[in-house]
């Protein structure tokens, strides 16, 4: 008897026609001879709606109070899944995170999971109940209520596959699997059958919304193969899991963009130890997610300094950053709030040359300027304008046969 | 230093401005140099939006469900209010009935208060936070949540108080206090300044909204004093207590009145032992709350059987009642719902005759016909016609001279 433990999103959630859909779902797999445990977030817009209303208390509220609010929209979702199993004449009990075991340290709205105390699932399990799970939540040593950030439901449901010892994490979401780009972008994206762990959290952390990177790096960690797919449909999506033989012919797996890009330059600062963690241990409290970052050659000493954040974090860097660069004698901070990227992914560019030649050459023909380039070992990203991400992306999917199987 | 428990009531929590209206009231409380723990209910029509939520769901949810479900809507009313008190500068802390200790029975919508386990409270008050306690809910040993059912955040606000040692307990609501009749029928009606836990409880269970009678009733058992009061505003309210000296000149401390009272009568009943347990053991077990009953004198072995319910309860009693009614060979069940009931309460009425004879007169003046009559050691209720309620409670306002100091 297989263990299997499904994720469904809050678009999946919207309403109560789907979550009694999920509820369908979740006894059909159980009625195939699985265990079925099920992790949910909260139905559609609930978290922003509470965010609002927290919003209407005051406009910085407190993190462990907002945390134990949001944590309810979880539990709303929860509890109307485990009555509409039940209403199928099926067994089913809802748990919150706590509940569930799932033990969080105390960094209110980005806690990390410490571990998972899985026993009282696996009681309910023994019960013959369909166990639905409240995503995105956990509690502290002192009881306290966290939520684990973004990917919370993701990170969820894998923590618990891994920790249950499941078969397969199923997450269910609004599309049917990774492409090999965006089909809104792409028609002639291609669905993967299969893509390695690795690879997905590039493709994830670079752009690729069907999953956060998080949780596949979890299942990495504990090879948890995970499956993705609609719960709009029964269209076959995509596993992700280790081990996947490398392709010969065509080494990219996939495109991946972002539309969403600022570029912040700190002008004329003091080429000297000690100014880049000046300016980047500030942004990472604050919990400014900084991705690229390159210093030009210094010239008489004096340098600058170019980062990229997520454009909505823009005001929340620069108030950072601002009062570091006049502290340091810089020329002041500029902006450009008007960026996208574009990267290519896969694990077959390992110590394979020409695949930057490749792309910029792709991109050159199409006419797009590069602002600026990062790389990791199986990726290559570069900043564009916004304006131009979307010719970008189809002409690498052409330039690396992404169309062709 | 005085430790002050204080309820907040669903319309006094509607919206963001009033939670922190609710907030600026604790604060007011603290500033004088009270420990203050606050206890919250949803807000507004919360919990009929969920109950709608959870009925499209499926007509019958699970109760154990449902109970998890309704929770929610008093842990984002608590962290709410927390986030308020916090916004103006003071420290606070939410708490769900589970982390404040409140254990309850596992009889799911309308658990018991088994023991409250103060710890975390308390050390949260040392902590010198203003603690908002989430009303209505509990939870049992298993660890599931429970909720109170009708009063509960009354209820939650008493058994706290009792268990803390709190010197007093405010229930603060939309009136500000116990009138000697509901002033909207009756204008002479006086607010009282204190009243006893048996009258309180009395009018309470035969009408009067202010307070649930379940809480004075644990004010009663334990002598913890209750004040009512209004939410918006500074009115002077009512103290619920005991020891209050009897009056001399006037027995009777109100009238309560209940406009939503049906009468069912079980017609040609064989007149043998058992009948009566036959109808009302399986009543209380479908939690229909029986009021009057009535059996008339048995005439060859027949007998009829009344009783009433409230209106909203017909359906479910008599799904209950009928199948019965067959089975012991009554001729039929008839059902008058256009009933109410006044009553007069105080405890001064005890071994004094001649207040059912002056309360019967009174309604026979006004022309009002009396169907059917009950008492307690300090009651006197009569059922009348609905359409007469109003004319019963002012002639009775008036025939016991109460809008007399």
């Amino acid at each position: 008897m297989a263990l299997i433990v499904q994720k469904y999103g809050g678009s999946s959630a919207g309403d109560a026609g789907r979550i009694k859909n999920i509820a369908r779902r979740a006894i059909a797999t159980k009625e195939k001879g699985n265990r079925v445990v099920v992790v949910i977030s909260a139905m559609g817009d609930t978290t922003d709606e509470l965010v609002s209303l927290a919003h209407q208390i005051t406009s910085q509220p407190d993190e462990r109070e907002m945390d134990f609010l949001l944590s309810t929209g979880e539990i709303v979702s929860s509890t109307l899944l485990a009555m509409a199993v039940k209403a199928l004449g099926h067994k089913a009990i809802s748990l919150s995170g706590s509940q569930a075991g799932i033990q969080t340290d105390n960094t209110h709205s980005a806690a990390r999971i410490r571990a998972i105390d899985p026993r009282r699932i696996t009681r309910e399990l023994d019960k013959d109940n369909v166990v639905v799970v409240a995503g995105f939540q956990g509690v502290t040593e002192d009881l306290d209520i966290t939520t684990l950030g973004r990917g919370g439901s993701d990170t969820t449901a894998v923590a618990l596959a891994v920790s249950l010892g499941a078969d397969m994490c199923h997450i269910y979401t609004d599309v049917d699997g990774v492409y090999t780009a965006d089909p809104r972008l792409v028609p002639e994206a291609r669905k993967l059958k299969e893509i390695d762990y690795e690879e997905m959290v590039e493709l994830a952390t670079y752009g690729f919304k069907v999953m956060h990177p998080r949780a596949v790096e979890i299942g990495q960690i504990y090879s948890m193969p995970i499956y993705v797919a609609s719960s709009f449909n029964d269209n076959a999506g995509t596993v992700i899991r280790g081990g996947i033989p490398m392709e010969v012919r065509n080494k990219v797996r996939g495109i991946a963009h972002d539309s969403n890009v600022a570029k912040i330059t700190v002008l004329g600062a003091a080429d000297r130890p000690g100014i880049a963690s000046a300016i980047f241990e500030p942004l990472a409290k604050a919990n400014v997610s900084v991705d690229t970052i390159v210093q030009n050659a210094s010239v008489d000493g004096i340098t600058d300094l170019t980062f990229t954040v997520a454009r909505d974090d823009v005001p929340k860097a620069l108030k950072v950053v601002e009062p570091i660069a006049e502290s340091i004698a810089a020329k002041g901070c500029v902006v450009d709030s008007d960026l996208g990227k574009v990267s290519i992914v896969g694990t077959g560019m390992q110590n394979t040359p020409g695949y930057a030649a490749r792309m910029f050459t792709a991109l050159s023909d199409a006419g797009i300027n590069i602002e600026l380039i990062t790389t990791s070992e199986i990726r290559i990203t570069c900043i564009v304008n916004r304006g131009k991400v979307v010719d970008a992306v189809r002409a690498l999917h052409k330039a690396f046969e992404l169309d062709q199987e």
